[in-house]
């Protein structure tokens, strides 16, 4: 089964929002055994709907839309939809009792405007999905043994709806269960990754290769050939993570879904641990990305963001003379804030950061990207010092990652840092 | 003048590679005043090239491809898009010399391989560009009228690329700049907000309007004709965000680019204020956001993630009483928690959040998505209650938005809801 997703609308066109929609739907059409062989965007105008439409016809037999589906008029891309599908539209009754449910739920009060009917514009003999995120349905339509799926363009309800209704829809379509092998490492760069694996196509016949980095490390994802039977496919998967973990040694941290701040919260939880944090250049990204976790609570209570220096003494024992002495951006005050909030607020585990995110506050000594991570735990002190590259925010998201990179090595008794790691200190102190 | 971006490659369409070219190419043929009306990606397959780029010119003066100038043989977007076109292609001798000298500069040593000759490939008639970053030139060839423009794909190069050549012959050929007119709302339904607005493209002729909804408010962008002189424009700018600002009333919090967070800090550096946060379900989105702004040191010393309830009584001061009468989510105890962290940091003003962000955690009478917030500065507290809906993530983002827009009405005095306000407390309290 081919497929290619079209994004519509204005803001995307003007460069105003980064269309992330398509990368998802990709990955998830690719997952679910649709081939993606094209993308397209357009803007909110009925003919050039019509005449992607018409080109995506040609080629792909799923087309899936993101966009226009909210209640303003120039929302228009179920009413563009049927008309160059030759199709008429109604208002579906059961939608409209939906969304008046939703406008009721959310308290917004009053009568919901009759604008927001829009919503409940459903072309004849279409399919609609619930959307569990949201107030516009999903849209299914089948046209001469072709499909057309339409979603909204907010990520958050196109992502729950592609999940919830799209993904399963598309597996049962194609026939076709891919099978992966996912393993999540962090510090090693993707290139010695891929050099390490270069043979790994050869050893297991078939499997496919995909290198996915991100600021919080290197995926590898392997896919696994569909035509061998289940049990086969799970031993290949076994055999696919057995090969990568061996090779990339301990920069894997999880061999299966699970975030690195997941995977730490895990391995605190086994050992009954709890955590606290100290952040000051990250200013609450470390605690912000523990606390995604639903259950958090159970092993992390909480923490300080010191960003000014009287608070790193006040609420996390750093001492005045260290200060004085180092200065903020130092080993000597990432490892007291470590220590110093795990003692404030009695936890046995706490991580201190401190670091220059930039743009301004670098120095020749201590450019923009120098950043110190603590990690304190029961058995003694890891600390890091990091030179990272990059704007504001990957300095910031990469700081988070080491850190918590940090306290996995600690509760795992891995040394400190690999040979070759990413994270590497400058190369004078 | 009318563009669109052609992305040519296999890895972008395989969700593997977040395409950032598009977002790129889109703000600067903007900027440089070519509407961009379409976006494709295909892969490296010259039928597809070929279907995209017919597509294209029904409706572009200018195509912008990206990718497959590369010197390996998957690499084909000149000799498929010189074949669509028609045109017979040659090697560049200049192009040739440049390629070597930069073999020679780079220190790969030896001959440069023959292969990477097919850098070189060039249709007839074609101008070539320079790349300050990598090897592939810039191609740009006219036909008929309109416009073809090949640019590599590595983001760097196509980003020096478009800097250095694209945007100031688009500037030339186009002889237009775009105006806009920016203004952002919070707590305000995009449907509210359309109907309120929906006479205004009548109001201001030719003005075309755009409404752009996210987890931070909605923001509505309107673009102003380009045939007018730079002084009227400016005064139809003006006036759109007159309009704009009247007619959303005291939703608006700014009418320029500037976030959420950055318009607070901005507010409490005009009146000398230093603010801190205690935050148990955000668990330090909040103080994230706001250290995102650069220079945030100057007013923000930093905060509390109080996650357990320990710590909300040793480190912001909340009673034993207060969290057993009223429990941790309340009223009470987020207004102890703003006024709290702030005595403990000294800074004037402090915020205070305390909910449920789920998926856990609810009951009947504080069903998940409960969420109190608390803004303490001088002249008093502001409190609201929230219900919000979505997940766990949408709740927390939710939550740093209230909590900003509260302080941000406490610092100017505003009520501290309007009527039909999007963040409402719960019917039934």
């Amino acid at each position: 089964m081919t497929s290619e997703v079209l994004s519509i609308g204005n803001e995307v066109l003007s460069g105003r929002t980064l269309d992330t929609n398509f990368h998802f739907l990709a990955r998830l059409l690719e997952e679910a055994g649709a081939r993606v062989i094209a993308h397209q965007a357009v803007p909110d105008e009925a003919g050039a709907i019509d005449a992607a439409l018409k080109l995506a016809f040609t080629r792909s037999d799923l087309v899936v839309t993101t966009g226009g589906l909210g209640p303003t008029p120039d929302d228009l891309t179920v009413s563009a939809i049927a008309k160059s599908l030759g199709l008429a539209t109604h208002r579906d009754e059961a939608v409209i009792a939906a969304l008046k449910a939703r406008w009721a739920l959310i308290g917004r009060g009053g009568e919901m405007p009759v604008n927001n009917e829009q919503q409940a514009l459903v072309p004849d003999g279409a399919t609609t999905w619930v959307n569990p995120a949201g107030s516009a349905p999903g849209i299914l339509i089948e046209k001469g043994g072709k499909h057309v799926v339409m979603l909204p363009g907010v990520p958050e309800e196109m992502r729950a709806l592609a999940k919830q209704s799209l993904a399963p829809w598309v597996r049962a379509a194609s026939g076709l269960t891919v099978e992966y092998a996912l393993v999540r490492t962090v510090g090693i760069a993707e290139s010695v990754l891929e050099e390490r694996l270069s043979d790994l196509s050869t050893l297991v016949g078939g499997a496919w290769v995909a290198y996915l980095p991100g600021l919080g490390g290197v995926d590898v994802r392997v896919t696994l050939p569909t035509d061998a039977d289940a049990d086969i496919r799970a031993g290949l998967a076994a055999r696919v993570r057995a090969i990568v973990t061996e090779r990339a040694g301990d920069y894997v941290y999880a061999t299966d879904e699970r975030a690195l701040e997941r995977v730490v919260l895990d391995l605190l939880g086994v050992k009954g641990y709890r955590l606290v944090v100290a952040e000051s250049c990250t200013g609450g990204l470390l605690a912000g990305r523990i606390t995604d976790v639903p259950g958090a609570s159970a092993t992390f209570d909480g923490g300080v963001i010191c960003y000014s220096n009287s608070s790193k003494v006040a609420l996390c024992n750093v001492t005045e003379l260290t200060l004085l002495e180092h200065g903020a951006v130092s080993e000597e005050v990432a490892c007291e804030l470590a220590v110093g909030v795990a003692r404030r607020f009695g936890a046995p585990c706490g991580i201190g950061i401190t670091g220059i995110a930039g743009p301004d506050g670098g120095s020749p000594e201590k450019p923009v990207g120098t950043v110190h991570v603590a990690a304190f735990a029961p058995g003694g002190m890891y600390h890091r010092a990091l030179r990272l590259f990059g704007n504001r925010a990957q300095i910031r998201e990469r700081s988070v990652t080491a850190a918590l990179e940090l306290l996995r090595r600690r509760l795992l008794g891995l040394p400190a840092t690999s040979p070759g790691a990413l994270f590497t200190p400058p190369a004078t102190p």
